[in-house]
């Protein structure tokens, strides 16, 4: 299981900065949405700078205009893009074809998705995120995609995971654990971090 | 009926160019999502440095995160942001508020809405686009958001339109008649706003 550090509302060097703490506990580091409309393209390319040796997640949440935005993002250096599970399937397909070309891989973040879609969705070779999304968490809405867990499906889980609640999500064996501002707006980042990778060791374990 | 023009797959000094040759024809300019994708917030605000009297619009294409994305397009110069329909309702509900709040209005991205939805949609506080999108263009789909279309409702239309289809898309009556390539990729992109232009002026006089 890989932990995926998500850098959200934070200035490219602040990003840096608490990834550089948290680096040796993450193996996947993801430039979160926010960073890439606040600051584009740099972000992806400062994060994959700084971290040459990490698996970059672009979190571009694609809607339309597929094969554009996963080139934007690629020759960006990121290895994975996000791809919305509610845009319309073509997109989905162009996304997963692009990355296919070029030997990365697209994440289908199945925010409010129905499980119809997620049904539909769980054929395409791809990442699938279950994902609770920032604006729902403050409301303590549940998470999203359920429907794709089958054997052989690779999942993510993302949305305010903290220690107190990592229990539930790691009862799903998602492949990538997202976790955003329990890593990088706690005290000491690089701690936060060692214990989510403690725990995870211990779960793999079991 | 206002005329936006939508600045996509391009540079921000192509972008101010082209919108430079057409800016005596259209009301609106759209920083479009593959800009803000690909340069960030200095893409919004050099638009609106270079057309400070027109109203600019930040195609956010928000699917989370709603406060935040509002914060960062609005602050930049936007008078408009989109948002997904297809986002959870929270969220939209949240860029609503945010644009009130500071005397903006928000644009609701109709793709791949289903008539449920836009149902729902419709009686929320903004301008809802009904959006053919650029990947389902490329394989001849028909646009999506129909549900929403009731008196009173303010219509945006978007996606493929050419002069060869305005006039099915002006029977929708819609109060903003969103344009991109036609006009951005014209030989002369001034000439071809101007005869828009001048088509909808026509329309506007039946």
């Amino acid at each position: 299981m890989n932990i995926q550090l998500a850098l959200d509302r934070l200035t490219i060097h602040e990003a840096i900065e608490r990834a550089a703490a948290a680096e040796q506990y993450v193996e996947w580091i993801e430039v979160g949405t926010s960073l890439i409309k606040e600051f584009g393209m740099d972000s992806v390319r400062a994060l994959r700078k700084a971290f040459p040796d990490k698996v970059i997640v672009a979190d571009m949440k694609t809607n339309d205009n597929a094969q554009y935005e996963c080139q934007l993002c690629f020759e960006a250096g990121a290895d994975v893009a996000t791809v919305m599970g509610t845009a319309p399937f073509v997109t989905i397909q162009a996304c997963i074809a692009e990355a296919k070309k070029r030997n990365k891989q697209m994440m289908i973040d199945l925010l409010n998705t129905t499980p119809a879609q997620q049904e539909a969705l769980s054929r395409c070779d791809a990442i699938f995120c279950l994902h609770t999304s920032k604006d729902e968490q403050e409301l303590g809405a549940g998470e999203n995609g359920r429907a794709v867990l089958k054997d052989g499906v690779r999942t993510a889980v993302a949305g305010g995971i903290t220690p107190g609640n990592l229990h539930d999500y790691l009862k799903i064996k998602p492949s990538v654990l997202i976790i955003g501002s329990a890593i990088t707006k706690a005290e000491d980042p690089g701690k936060a971090a060692a214990a989510f990778k403690e725990k995870v060791n211990m779960e793999a374990m079991k």
